[in-house]
């Protein structure tokens, strides 16, 4: 007997490495999920210690504990998109492409998270590097990268949008479905998406500010939130990235370094809240749209 | 240079296990807390298998990488509550007792996560348990066991009503500051809270169904939650029953075993359909694709 008068929503994985101050990782992936309304579920690759001021150490989870953890989801669960993010090492890339074909999971967006911000600490070793390029990116429907990732990935330089494009079409002559090259960087930050047919820019406004921590988990579980409830591609990425930024435009400081987002930052002013004061609150203002 | 214009909501801490289905432990809490409109950070105590269908295996986390997880959020943010819940072994409990005095942490509350659900599984080692009960319990501000946790502890048995409230009595005797004995499984579900001077008792209603995976996980972190901004205990724990009562109620199925609870019933209900709201579409433009 049980009371599932309530359908479950899309179940989305995420497999990403844990950040205890929540603005990366699994958690900004669960957090990302639930505001998009479908339900998350997470393997955790590794354990980190770090807060809003960088990455101090690294504990990867062992490679057969990851895939007990992936196996007993599947096994119990159907999902409708996979965001992949940290993975750590080989080992563990290497259980989620088999994973990843077994189980013949459906709109699995790769964030190929290689280091850390401050990009002092590796997140993914040598061999996971390697791997990830020549055997799990075969098996993704998108693949991530900001412009240092694609770079290493590709073993080019990336200086400029026609750069980006090339970028994009080389990942998915490497084997990935589809592209989306992330130029937060560049001076005006653009993203190129190619879908295997054509090139697709994407121009953003920058967000003054520093709360961007964990914007790129963000921006790929939010992509897989939206395919999971049937959106194509363009249009996923579209939504993904409004998604992000106006994130980042509510986001608020809760450490000395660069904040979070502020994952639920439409239903705190939709709803009314339980305990805190109205003026504690910070209606999100919409701007009119444009013509 | 940042865009801290939004100040930070309350801070609360969850020290747990982390349980990929994601009803309870860690994620639960952070989605209680997210729900409470507060900011959720996290140490994780353990990584857990499991699935809706049960816990498979537990791999407690290193107390070495537990106090440094803790330590580095504690140096950088103030936290408002903490909710304690699964520990792991003696070393891990050792850990959090002295940290929650060095950091002279508030509104700690602790809900003595001894056995998995299924009761097949220790979550708590032998000398965990009696450090929790000889150390611990004098730190924190409420203890939260259910019938069968505080027979456990205490080594008494509790059979009817009177007996949990001489039960929760006992528990402030040994430290606690309050204790809260739940009482889900008599046949009319009540709960007794002792504050150190009266003792309340809240009556629930029994929900039909299963779907209680986490559901004292997610009181203790909203009683947290409504701690953190400044309620007093009795309503804090009033309105935490309630919140998890609906919860309960708008549960629904993602795997084969017990569902979770739907921690953001009030938000969905709320909030417009799925998806990205057409007025926030404009500051992303989309250039016509190229070829």
């Amino acid at each position: 007997m049980s009371n599932h008068s309530h359908p479950a929503p899309p179940i989305v994985l995420t497999i990403a490495g844990f950040d205890p101050c929540c603005g990366a990782g699994t958690a900004a992936d669960l957090k990302t999920i639930a505001a998009h309304n479908c339900y998350g579920i997470a393997a955790v690759t590794a354990l980190t210690v770090q807060s809003t001021q960088g990455v101090k150490s690294v504990h990867v989870t062992a490679a057969a504990t990851l895939r007990a953890e992936i196996e007993a989801l599947l096994e119990d669960s159907t999902v409708a998109a996979v965001k992949i993010g940290m993975l750590g090492n080989r080992a563990n890339a290497g259980v989620v492409a088999e994973l990843v074909e077994r189980f013949k999971l459906p709109n699995v967006v790769l964030d190929p998270v290689l280091k850390s911000s401050t990009g002092d600490v590796e997140l993914l070793d040598a061999a996971g590097v390697k791997f990830l390029r020549e055997e799990l990116l075969k098996r993704v429907a998108l693949a991530t990268p900001n412009v240092p990732e694609a770079e290493a990935l590709l073993g080019i330089e990336i200086r400029d949008v026609t750069a980006m494009e090339a970028a994009a079409k080389l990942l998915v002559e490497r084997g990935a479905h589809a592209a989306l090259v992330k130029g937060g960087h560049l001076e005006k930050p653009v993203d190129v998406l190619y879908d295997g047919t054509e090139a697709a820019r994407f121009e953003g406004e920058r967000v003054r500010g520093e709360n961007t921590h964990g914007s790129g988990c963000t921006l790929s579980s939010a992509i897989a939130a939206q395919l999971a409830q049937g959106k194509h591609l363009r249009e996923a990425v579209l939504l993904a990235k409004v998604y992000v930024q106006k994130a980042m435009q509510h986001a608020y400081p809760i450490g000395k370094g660069p904040g979070p987002l502020n994952h639920f930052f439409r239903t705190q002013a939709e709803s009314a809240p339980r305990g805190v004061h109205a003026e504690e609150l910070h209606p999100v203002q919409v701007p009119p749209a444009e013509p």
